[in-house]
């Protein structure tokens, strides 16, 4: 259990105040630094105990092929799974002729700090080997923001009590043993040793490592070089095999002496480079973090985190809980993605082998909105990303019979790799999150630049994509068929409201930005008829509304489906107790669908709408997907049940830090941790951007009495700061000295001269609060404490 | 090209006038032997060439892992394979030190015949070889009808024109090579060398072998033994080893004398005997069928034939095509079902490894109406197998979290086998097909007993499946959701016409059902209550038609989905070309569904509806399932577009005599060759029988002047005589010396003391003659001759 006594809540630190054996993976995954190139997960400097060994590098992927027991037209033949590289972070510690293993000997201390203003991991042990030797063992880790290439670890060793030699085994390790994960022997197989050696070499003090997939035809290089720092004789001598290079420093230590290492750890990887140039792209990475040394590092490390925290900040006062959870959010978020320089972001970031390593829609609809608010350079790399694969989504497209692109519901190298199509392919909308994305990439940060770049481009696509999926009925009614929308209990349904929605949204704007950039729209074949075509059928879009409930249909026909006995149907998540065809054609919803519809597309509906739409969905869905939490927290709040939205914004705040669904072991949910950023922010403060303005409406629940966030919106910096009565917006930098906003549905002007402090719009609830099936009612925050 | 040249048309045989190599595997599926216990493909003695080896056993199957990419709650990990037995088919010929092989030498003549009266595969060959010695080959095959565990085979060689040493080695052989057929290593795997020897013994001109499967745990047992008739000197020799046993036959012929060898072969599996016991079964099975004798085999064998013939037989006169073809199918049928006893009847019967050897919906649906009708024994026998596996339907049904039982889309021993379940397990209208074929078994024989046996309680756990699947909306309007009906173009839907017309009929079958047997209702547990439930459910279930069209919709919101485009999409079948995806949101149609409906549940439409409907689907269907075109045949004459009717009959009838679907390699399609005579007796000859009447109303095309039929009714035989004029009614046997039928809508009272003759009624199309989908018209008889 991740208790608040193991895991004190402090609102700058992760701390973990004793090693516990039952919970190794999941502090792993919690402890994984990442620079959004390479990710470290918080494995032990001395290899094992673990859970999942794991190290990534960013776009570095296995092929292995996808069975299907019946195939089909189009289903892809190829999936792509994250590889784990060779591990830079072993550091095997003798003391005497004995092995530090916290499994042996007495651990006086134990304890593990993320830091998320120093952007470290750090470690303290007192260990007594069984012979009876005290050593005290210190380890800063850190993967550089700074220096891409590059990661390093400061390693200290003290006698305490008496002499002791002290042998280190620094290491590079390719093809690390796995835990089995899979049933299907053909995909263990191929992630077992999927590094074929390619290359190794020795330098003073450290080595190269050179590997190839053997599938997907990616080369890799690894480096590690040494500082040792130790009074009196030591010995240090490196050797290099195919899969382990070794640095192996040797002294004495009498009581109270110290050995400390820095070891300097490079990756490179690349498709195309030459055996050479990877690896002088490696040494020339361990020489300029040498140049910079350790403490250059931490302080450029610092300096990256103190830039982010001071446009990406939350407060949150009353609810520390929420309040560090929220930090740990965003850093791993930033960590995620802040040099992924045009890869992905993985729904697990790079923090484990979850979903395979692969992105999903979580991307632009999740994580995207918190960076363009908070660190916009990586929101407009992550999406420069998504169009580089715009070739292979017009190939898909053209394979599908369809015009325009569709981009894969799940990969890393931008092929389609899901292989259950009606909750892949079928799911659409992803292209219209794409879309989104990009259109609030340009309205908050002012910028159109992308947009000429490579925006236009997908809108264009994505646009035709819809055009060629949707049909006219003989009523003129537009439709949208055979679609799967977020809730993946529903599949396959004619005019989904989010997809509909959505392809509107990506039509319509794929519209203004022709018009915004008419010689890049001529360059792709884009004429005022088709423009006409796309507003026309975004005019025609059939939005299912169930008369006589007063509620917006998920789809059509959806208020008339069977209601799921929630009564008997008691284990969750469902899906891995009740067949897809029986939960498909129920009112049994895994994810906020309708609900997600109305916090994107806001302005699609009325209060009282929202109100009612809310009641009755809350009332089905099972939040059986870590998607779902956040959305339905801003979306109680924003029809005023605020206690509620507490409770939500809580489970997807701490659904890592408290393991919520189970599978932290594989690496943190981004999504959600993203999820905790919109949950204060979009549900207590009100922000939405889908009208082209900045909107914001705080209101906070009886348990936080403040909240104060930073926003950056076209080139200024914004701080919102909120209590039960009133907010204080406060303006820095910005290309003008006033921006007008929207404050509780009013336009308001602030300026950088002065905050502007103006009283909070009260919410009332057109309705009580909504119950949740049975069981399913959110964790409650006093459950957990 | 399986010409008219190469297989003339003859009304009692398929003979096959040269050896085509091109053809080899189809030839081998014509030409199978079966007796639905044993199935023999029509593989050359000397074992090759070949397209595919096979020698199955109905129900002897093995068992292999399912993959799934993204595996999901019920979805089955264990599939079944048909395997391919020991052959002892195989007998080798040697002219002095030369192989008999078609392939070298000189084949100055090869015929083979299939006999549809005296139940053989007779092949006469003149060869001479390399070394120039001439021979005549005669053999003549046979699978007996009337010992079930025993094939024989004559085998003559005859020196034509000067002396010749013969040696044949007559064989035993397990684990046969196989050609590639799947892409899947593990699958090939499993296949390859299924069998594992258990035994093997000599006899004095014969040998025992003995195997089992590793998976699947059945046991298997092949025996052989021989009759040599030869002048002269002759040395008969016998080995045995573990996966091939071996009698040689060595002689000299001088020219005109003959070697005549009689081969009996003996066949028996278990999954629960013993070695010795088995082994004592084929042993005692090879004694019976010596003692019987070469000619008391063939003799038997036409009595079986000349006793089926004389109830089935369909006579068609001005069409000698369709004459063949349905004795054809007629035959293959019989083949597939006359022996099973208790065992499945394979979607390709036991002619193939298509569909892996599994048993679908077919049976019930397409094939059981013909064997209900002349052989109501094989019949009876087909429903006593699926009524066998009802606790495992039942087990499937708890999986699937559902009442009653949920009998499998595709299974060999019972279980479910689909991988794929929206086109498997949302195919829920199987449970009804059964229901129904149960209901017409007791209409038809006027046999209650089945029923009591174990009908009822099929009914009545069948019924209970579909009031725990369908729901009440809150309109009291009944509905069956996320369903797929016949046509797999589309899936998923509600209310599919098709389907809910079948729940209505099983469940009021099953109420019915349970009246008549009250007590033991009683012990299943039906209550009053239930069965007015089933019936409520019926009375309320949703029909959905589109009254702008004035035409059903083949499910809620067919007709307003998007058409299929036509003209640009014309590579057939659509499924290898296009995806799902993109299928079943369009209104594009695999294969008869709506139109099937009108066929079996012919009542529940208008005269008027029943033209619209035709004309809409005909434009939408593509007819790429060999399901389809019987009963577009059937529903084309009941409108009135007679002609039409033909060349789908012609096409349903030559699916496998001009291999139409490119597949009749893999196996013959019994459900399309039962459809050659539904075409011409329910749709030429106006065979219904869904509102518990013998209704009758026949009307013949241009191209027949006459269409002559047997059918058994309730322990009567009547014999259907029509021409363009006037039909003929004439009765045998029967319980009373009267039978009322319903000729043209008019209760017509027919008497075993003399025929009656009375006028056929025009049919008048109220449309014209429907279009189907350009490049999808019927197959014109004229474009084969």
């Amino acid at each position: 259990m991740m208790t608040a006594e193991l895991f004190p809540i402090e609102p700058w630190h992760v701390r973990e105040t004793a090693f516990e054996m039952g919970l190794i993976a999941e502090t792993e995954s919690l402890f994984a630094l990442s620079n959004g190139h390479i990710g470290m997960r918080g494995n032990l400097e001395e290899g094992e105990p673990h859970g999942l060994p794991g190290t990534y590098l960013n776009g570095f992927y296995e092929t292995r092929p996808l069975p299907y027991a019946e195939s089909g037209f189009s289903y892809p033949e190829d999936g792509q799974s994250v590889v784990d590289v060779t591990n830079g972070k072993v550091m095997r510690l003798l003391v005497d002729d004995e092995p530090f293993d916290v499994r042996y000997g007495q651990l006086h201390e134990h304890e593990r700090v993320l830091d998320m203003r120093a952007g470290t991991l750090n470690r303290l042990v007192r260990w007594m080997s069984p012979a009876g030797k005290q050593v005290l063992i210190r380890s800063t880790r850190l993967v550089s923001l700074a220096q891409r290439s590059v990661a390093a670890i400061e390693y200290r060793v003290q006698a305490i009590d008496q002499f002791a030699r002290v042998t280190v085994q620094s290491e590079l390790v390719a093809n690390e043993d796995q835990p089995e994960r899979s049933g299907d022997p053909r995909v263990a197989a191929v992630l077992r040793d999927p590094l074929v050696a390619v290359h190794h070499e020795t330098t003073e003090r450290g080595a190269v490592l050179l590997h190839r997939t053997r599938e997907s035809g990616l080369m890799l290089a690894a480096a590690m070089d040494h500082e040792v720092d130790v009074p009196g004789r030591v010995e240090v001598g490196a050797e290099a095999r195919e899969d382990v290079a070794r640095t192996t420093v040797i002294c004495g230590l009498r009581a109270g002496q110290e050995l400390r290492i820095v070891k300097y750890i490079a990756y490179g990887w690349s498709s195309l480079r030459s055996r050479p140039a990877l690896r002088d792209q490696v040494a020339g990475a361990i020489a300029g973090a040498r140049y910079t040394g350790w403490q250059g590092l931490l302080d450029a490390q610092r300096k990256f985190l103190d830039e982010f925290w001071d446009s990406a900040d939350v407060e949150v006062e009353g609810d520390p809980e929420c309040q560090q959870a929220v930090r740990f959010g965003l850093f791993h978020v930033l960590q995620a993605s802040a040099r992924a320089e045009q890869r992905a972001i993985p729904g697990k970031g790079l923090t484990g082998t979850g979903y395979d390593g692969h992105a999903f829609w979580d991307t632009e609809g999740f994580v995207l909105p918190v960076l363009t608010y908070t660190a916009p350079k990586a929101a407009a790399d992550a999406l420069r990303w998504r169009a580089s694969t715009l070739d292979l989504a017009r190939e898909r497209a053209a394979e599908l019979d369809l015009e325009g692109a569709a981009f894969p519901w799940r990969t890393i190298h931008g092929e389609e790799c899901s292989a259950y199509w009606p909750a892949g392919t079928a799911a659409w909308h992803v292209n219209a999150d794409i879309a989104m994305a990009f259109e609030r990439y340009r309205v908050v940060t002012g910028d159109d630049s992308l947009e000429a770049e490579c925006g236009l481009a997908v809108l264009v696509e994505t646009a035709r994509l819809w055009c060629s999926l949707g049909h006219y009925d003989r009523h003129g009614v537009w439709h949208l068929d055979g679609v799967t929308g977020p809730d993946e209990y529903t599949a396959l349904v004619r005019d989904n409201v989010f997809t509909n929605l959505m392809a509107m949204h990506n039509l319509r704007t794929a519209a203004e930005a022709c018009e915004r950039h008419p010689e890049k729209a001529d360059e792709l074949g884009v004429t005022p008829q088709e423009i006409a075509g796309w507003r026309k059928a975004a005019d025609a879009a059939n939005i299912p509304y169930d008369e006589d409930l007063g509620v917006h249909e998920q789809c059509a026909g959806f208020t008339t489906m069977r209601e799921w006995n929630f009564t008997d149907n008691t284990s969750y998540p469902l899906l891995m107790h009740e067949p897809y065809v029986r939960l498909y054609p129920s009112q049994v919803i895994k994810q906020a669908d309708l609900v997600l519809a109305m916090h994107w597309r806001s302005h699609a509906f009325t209060p009282e709408q929202m109100a009612r739409n809310l009641d009755y969905y809350e009332r089905r869905t099972t939040r059986d997907s870590s998607l779902s939490a956040c959305t339905q927290a801003v979306m109680c709040a924003a029809v005023g049940h605020l206690e509620l939205a507490h409770e939500y914004t809580y489970e997807a705040a701490m659904i890592d830090l408290r393991d919520l669904h189970h599978n932290t072991e594989d690496g943190l949910h981004m999504a959600s941790l993203a999820g905790a950023w919109t949950a204060l922010v979009a549900g207590f403060g009100g922000l939405r951007d889908d009208e082209g303005v900045l909107d914001l409406d705080p209101q906070l629940p009886s348990g936080i009495h403040r909240l104060r966030f930073r926003l950056r919106w076209r080139g200024f910096r914004l701080t919102v700061d909120a209590n039960h009565e009133n907010v204080t917006y406060t303006l820095r930098d910005g290309p003008d000295a006033k921006l007008t906003i929207r404050h509780a549905g009013t336009p308001l002007e602030v300026s950088t001269t002065s905050p502007s402090t103006v009283a909070v719009r009260p919410r009332t609830a057109l309705l009580p609060p909504p119950q949740q099936p049975p069981g399913r009612e959110p964790i409650r925050r006093s459950a957990l404490q």
